[in-house]
This record gives structure tokens, C-alpha cells and sequence, in this order.
């Protein structure tokens, strides 16, 4: 399973980014969003509706102590900062590692504790321009899934899009 | 050029997901952000001094009337929808299209008005599920590019990054 660890989320400031990148997890095919931070209640009902709509196994929580949960994570840990080794020469490398194992991938907000770095198997950059971690995020699940990810299905969804060339073809059970 | 058209700007409440949206749209290749919506002097301004510290041609603006702007458009035309059809079938009728045009790429907020999806040649999905614009912008350009744009180079850079395994190494001129 892949797990994503949103480090330094703030209560108000954060919540749409926040969330979105809990949805951009399930989009693109990671079974949690761990959110290490204050109130954010209402982003895990708010994905807990998608979920329900949408289908799939997947959940956004609350995770308390993030430096405890970081260190001891079983599996491969990938930090995804601007500071890292670009993404294009390592994705090949941590994919056969996480074959077969949990993959845990550690995004920050503005400034991530240093721990971090060293805590983690692989510091990885979706280029070294500042940008965003949703984006990063995104491209990273991309790269890892080699693109098949963006045809996974989601089971048990009541809310369903047939793809159209123009406008909205949506049904809802 | 690539111009991304961020419509449904709200002042406040979207501060933060248009500028990750314009400093996307810079890292990843394209020259412009056109922000529709009020107050967005701050993001303006906040993107320029990113492009004087990094470095590159980009600029994000206000786009007071971005209908008559869409409509007037000389190049192809892109709309980042969930109920599109889906970039890993289109992607590269979209690359032979824009070749020698410009490209203008549109992103929504939450309702995006039907004359959108008619006034371009593309309705494209990043997944039809619920995420981000911000990822699909992200995961657009990244296929539109063949993933060169992560390698570009941004001229004039007073800040620069060199890659690193653990920690970070960053110069500043």
C-alpha cells in the first residue's frame, strides 16, 4: 500500500490544499493520506464523502505523531522536496525497491524539520523550481504507476463520469 | 507559448491554489498565468518575485475579461475537465495540434461555464475522479512535454538548487 504523509498542515491556512492533496492520493492510486496536524477533521469527512461517492479504499486520518510514525514505517520511505535528486533519474530505482513492500511518501509544507531528510530512503525532486506539493505529489504517483494508474477503477462508486469530448456525462446511482 | 487560463479565481478563499497553479504552470514549461478573478495582485506579485529570484521568462496577470480573451485565442485550446476524455488517449493529437501554435490551457475552480467546454478543442481528464486542478495542470504539462520539461534550464537565476541525496545545497548569487 502506499501511504502519503502530509507534514505541516495548519488549521484555516492549508485545508483546500491539504485536501487536495488527499484526493490527488486516491486519484492516483495511494490507499491513505496521513495529515500530520491540528483540526483537520473536516478534511478527512470531507474525503470520507468522496470515498462514499466515489468508491475505492481509501482514507485521509489524523496522524498525531508523525516523527514516531515516520521512523517507524516498514517499508520504503520516499520525501518529496525541491531539494532532492530530480525524479526522472531515481523513479526507476525506488519502484524495484518498493516492489513488494509498503511505500511511504513524506510531503511537506514550507518548511520541513531536517529529521526528514535523513529519516528517508530516498529525497526526491520534481524538478528544483519552487512550486507545489500537490504537483509534485502528482507527478510523482504518475511516474511510480507509469501511467497506468490513471485507468485504475474505483469499486463500489455511486457516482460515475463517462469521459466526453464536450460537457458532462455524469451518472449517479 | 503556453498561456494557462485560471478561471474562477475567488479572492481570499483561492489565494493559495492559483498561485501553486501559476508556479506550475512556470516550472513545468509554460510563459504565462492569466488569472480571471479579482484581487489577484497578490499572486501577481508574489510570482513575479519568484521569476526575479529563480529566474526564466514567465509572468502571471490579471485576465479582467476572459471570455472575449478565450474566444479571440489564436492557437489551440485545452480544457482540464473530470468529464473529459482521457490525456493518455489524447495527449498526442494535442502535441501534433499545438506544434508551431500557442497553446492555451484552461483550469476551473469548482463550476466551470458550459460555453468552456465548447469554446475549446480539447476537453481533456486527468482521471475522471475528484482531485486537483493544480494535478491535473501538473500531469498535463508532464505528458505534453515528454517529461523534457523537467529538465529545463531557467536563465538568469540569482537562486539555484544542485541536487542532492540528503539535505539541501542551494546557492544564491
Amino acid at each position: 500500500m502506499i501511504t502519503v504523509l502530509r507534514l505541516g498542515h495548519r488549521a484555516g491556512r492549508d485545508v483546500r490544499i491539504t485536501t487536495h492533496c488527499a484526493l490527488v492520493s486516491r486519484a492516483l492510486g495511494a490507499g491513505e493520506c496521513a495529515i500530520a496536524g491540528d483540526a483537520c477533521e473536516e478534511i478527512v469527512d470531507s474525503v470520507a464523502k468522496v470515498v462514499a461517492a466515489w468508491g475505492g479504499n481509501f482514507a485521509a486520518r489524523s496522524e498525531k505523531n508523525w516523527r514516531k510514525y515516520l521512523r517507524n514505517f516498514k517499508g520504503v520511505k520516499v520525501h518529496l522536496t525541491m531539494y532532492g535528486m530530480p525524479v526522472q533519474e531515481k523513479i526507476a530505482a525506488v519502484r524495484k525497491a518498493a516492489r513488494g513492500h509498503d511505500l511511504l511518501v513524506v510531503i511537506g509544507a514550507e518548511h520541513v524539520p531536517g529529521e526528514v531528510y535523513g529519516e528517508c530512503d530516498y529525497n526526491i525532486a520534481v524538478t528544483n523550481q519552487p512550486h507545489s506539493e500537490v504537483a509534485a505529489l502528482a507527478i510523482f504517483l504518475h511516474e511510480l504507476g507509469v501511467g497506468k494508474e490513471l485507468d485504475a477503477k474505483f469499486a463500489g462508486a455511486r457516482v460515475k463520469i463517462t469521459p466526453s469530448e464536450r460537457g458532462k456525462n455524469i451518472e449517479k446511482k
